[in-house]
């Protein structure tokens, strides 16, 4: 399957070095077509390397793999009519890093960067996937012991459906995706991201997830 | 030793009376001394009941389990004197129930009710524990299978030590409290809420937790 990967940073390369390797045809989307980053990419994974639009047009499937400050400004480069009633795969979490007390959410409460873009590019089908775990864990949960789980969510089920299983062909079991709802739910995925912040900084590693519990019965 | 309890909602009951019964004096506080709901806890618990002020000074240790949106209120009628240095363990949630697209934090991003509390009582020995989790989790972790954790932060270490032991006489082995640093880390453990309420959507259940699983190595 053709695949715009957005972005070049940890997370881009992460993702579609995965999808290049299991036999998509993956095009890795840039601001600049000359990208340094992306075409040491195309060269080293087999994929291809073009502008955001680029990678938008020619896809599938797109993955917003950008960092959230940059992800509606991408998105718009990428064009509403490239992306149109494609499955869009949102990645992104919306952090500030400018902040003195450390990263911090330039969107919460009533309103997510899911939303934001779903709202900017409303034909799309957006999926809010995945941005809870490190760029490795996502590729390779299995570096990880337990029935650790991520996250999707969207307000068009086929679509849904549709990433659950290109997030299965990451690695992921079915049974290990929750889906928490519509696309509104990406304020629970993305409000997540300053307790995994913290405990970033307590464990010492980025290589870790949570297991869901529950009471027996 | 001598706890006041503020507020009588179940998660004041719940530890209100798991503290009475492992032999802690315990004052619930609530607004009016009169208050129906304390005077029977206090019958049936063998406890005491009165105003917030009531059980603020006659404490040791307060616990904050008021509903968030109440809890400066209720803190500031429990009195700045009678909290004075104590160790004040909040346990509340800055949840806003008037948003039509269901609960939303009042406070999240760059601040956090731990944090206001904190501010306005700059004397109290703030700590915030126990907040990710349902009122019968709370005393009774034992009715979940697993290593699923609870969070404590607070700028007083000592104040932290103490918090830990008390939330290790509810039930909580001391390396299942997982301590997140200064109580500006209050925003990490609200900002959960939002995930907890789209799980407890998506378990059918409040009585689940997180497990923390991390890479081997």
């Amino acid at each position: 399957m053709k695949v715009g990967v957005l972005g070049t940073g940890m997370v881009g390369r992460a993702i579609a070095t995965k999808l290049a390797a299991i036999g998509h045809d993956v095009t890795m989307g840039s601001r600049s077509p000359g990208n340094e980053s992306a075409l040491a990419w195309a060269r080293d994974a087999g994929g291809e390397a073009g502008t955001f639009a680029d990678a938008a047009a020619s896809a599938e499937v797109v993955f917003n793999c950008t960092a959230g400050a940059h992800s509606l400004a991408a998105l718009e480069a990428a064009g509403e009519e490239a992306i149109a009633d494609k499955l869009l795969i949102d990645v992104a979490n919306p952090l500030d890093f400018s902040q003195p007390s450390g990263p911090a959410l330039a969107v919460a409460g009533t309103d997510s960067l899911g939303e934001q873009i779903q709202r900017a590019l409303p034909r799309a089908r957006v999926v809010k996937a995945l941005n809870t775990v490190n760029a490795e864990v996502m590729v390779d949960p299995d570096r990880i012991e337990g029935d650790h789980v991520v996250f999707v969510c969207g307000d068009d089920s086929a679509a849904k459906e549709r990433a659950v299983r290109l997030v299965g062909e990451l690695g992921w079991p079915e049974e290990r995706v929750v889906d928490l709802g519509p696309i509104a739910a990406a304020r629970a995925s993305e409000m997540y991201l300053p307790l995994w912040i913290a405990l970033m900084g307590r464990l010492g590693t980025s290589q870790f997830n949570i297991e869901l519990r529950r009471a027996a019965g």
